[in-house]
């Protein structure tokens, strides 16, 4: 059986990188970071507990992937750049069949952002993988859910529901055939944290949001904030691959209040439609434009034709359902 | 039932301190956080689990408090001054009388330090408490557990085993006297974080680490990484007040290998001992002066005489025991 200091050191420990803020790493009471000088830090945790964020037998490799991609989500989302994180994980036992795939899949998330495991912490219990992470961001320019103007074009990047439509397949709910299935899982299990995307709207995007527990949800977090309402016309609504194909009531639920999208929802001034444009093809994401923000408070959602449309939507709340 | 926002919002959200550091707290993708200038960011998570670290009856507040606790006495450790943490909480449920004094005894303690909770997660899952901490500290001048120097005295703070004789206690493993178990109790489930001490260390102490799994295995985490070794004066080790009137043997078992006792242990040249008299002193700790750091690896204990002492000792190990 491995120790917590023997776990450590085989599945997490890494040379530091060239050009690391870290002054000190794993192994001592605390790590030691050097912020950039001028910056502001962004920081986030989330914890995915097994059984309620992923099934017991989630392949490890694409879980560890998943746990560290939702938190660079949320850095995403402030428009901040990945820099270090922590992980505190509870395990049931100390597993290499389990813990070289799911280090491995954390890691090389981790590695394609420059984003450094710093410390953490490790200990029995039900699996539990908590992590937070920290960005930099300069003064002023990180993307606040409070931002949103009267005026704004709201923006979603990528697509939507594959997630979710993937989900209702392992639950069910819906009969997938196995391409259908091999195709939406993994908007599932790898999500793309659009960290690029996030960076590339400082100075462009007024409010982001990550889409996690449903377009109409996380937007409603905006607009909350902002004091102001919205109009979603459903029908630009980009659906993922598998969804597209599905019939337009199931388009409309799942891209509206999917969730375990990753995607970012964002709003930005109207005269700026083609710096947006041109932001997203340089960090290699698609964007669609699909609605806008409005004075009067409320979502309004509407189909292509400008018609209003009366659709019954629950978000995903963690104490509710 | 609450949901997620309404918890967080009604046990968690605060007003912002006048001289934070926070640019923004709970409620967006991600806090900000505005480093001063020139300072180093100490960091450190620790996650508690139900069953594990504590029990399921666990008194809420003493809960709260002894979680948030454990997790400054790192920072304590590093001589860096607390400035903000994050909390991820997986719960069985939202349930107010729990999260009340659960909040409360957490957010006095953060109070006292002026470490504000800037951002985390709730979900449902197995009781379990993940915080991630951060801490100020000048660059050059956080006490690391691989800067013990040959020649140093090693210091320990407060009194050791007090812990552990009330986790005896609890488990049945010795007989305590309601009045001894009512004065070592607070030991276990209200340990004082030594912040102060810590920070009034800095250029003074060499080594710092916190004493969480027992003296001989966490002063072993210096040795190890100073690559030298040391001498203990077993009978020089402060006992706690009920431990103090116990045998000889089990005085020397719950000091060396105790656990929980969230004191510092500390290395400082010879030279500095009145600094470190006058500094513990301004920080309302007592310390202890209990051996000496040598060039010859590994640990000896020996009795007040000087004597070799033989004692069999395995310190706490979260995936051994």
């Amino acid at each position: 059986m491995l120790t917590e200091f023997e776990l450590i050191a085989r599945y997490f420990n890494r040379p530091p990188a060239p050009d690391s803020r870290t002054a000190l790493g794993v192994g001592d009471d605390c790590a030691l970071m050097t912020p950039a000088p001028g910056m502001q830090l962004a920081i986030s945790s989330d914890m995915l507990v097994c059984g309620r964020h992923f099934f017991p037998d989630a392949d490890p490799a694409a879980l560890g992937h998943k746990c560290l991609a939702v938190n660079l989500s949320d850095l995403a989302a402030m428009g901040a750049q990945p820099i270090a994180f922590t992980l505190a994980l509870a395990l049931p036992q100390a597993d290499p069949e389990w813990l070289a795939p799911f280090s491995q899949g954390m890691l090389a998330l981790a590695d394609r952002h420059g984003c450094e495991l710093i410390g953490g912490d490790t200990t029995k219990g039900p699996l539990t993988i908590s992590i937070t992470v920290f960005g930099e961001v300069p003064p002023q320019q990180a993307l606040r859910r409070d931002a949103a103007r009267v005026g704004d074009d709201i923006w979603i990047s990528g697509s939507l529901g594959d997630a979710r439509l993937a989900l209702a397949g392992y639950r069910n709910e819906l009969a997938l055939s196995d391409t259908e299935l091999l195709q939406a899982a993994p908007r599932m299990h790898e999500p793309t944290p659009r960290v690029e995307l996030g960076v590339a709207l400082r100075g462009i995007a007024h409010a982001a949001i990550d889409i996690s527990d449903g377009l109409v949800g996380d937007l409603g977090h905006i607009l909350e904030r902002s004091h102001h309402g919205a109009t979603l016309n459903v029908d630009a609504l980009p659906p993922g691959n598998v969804l597209q194909q599905r019939e337009v009531d199931l388009r409309r639920r799942f891209t509206l209040a999917g969730g375990d999208d990753y995607e970012l929802c964002f709003t930005a001034p109207a005269r700026l439609r083609e710096a947006v444009e041109k932001a997203a093809r340089a960090a290699g994401a698609e964007v669609a434009r699909v609605g806008s923000i409005d004075r009067e408070p409320g979502l309004r959602l509407v189909d292509a034709a400008g018609e209003a449309l009366q659709l019954d939507l629950a978000s995903f709340d963690h104490f509710r359902t």
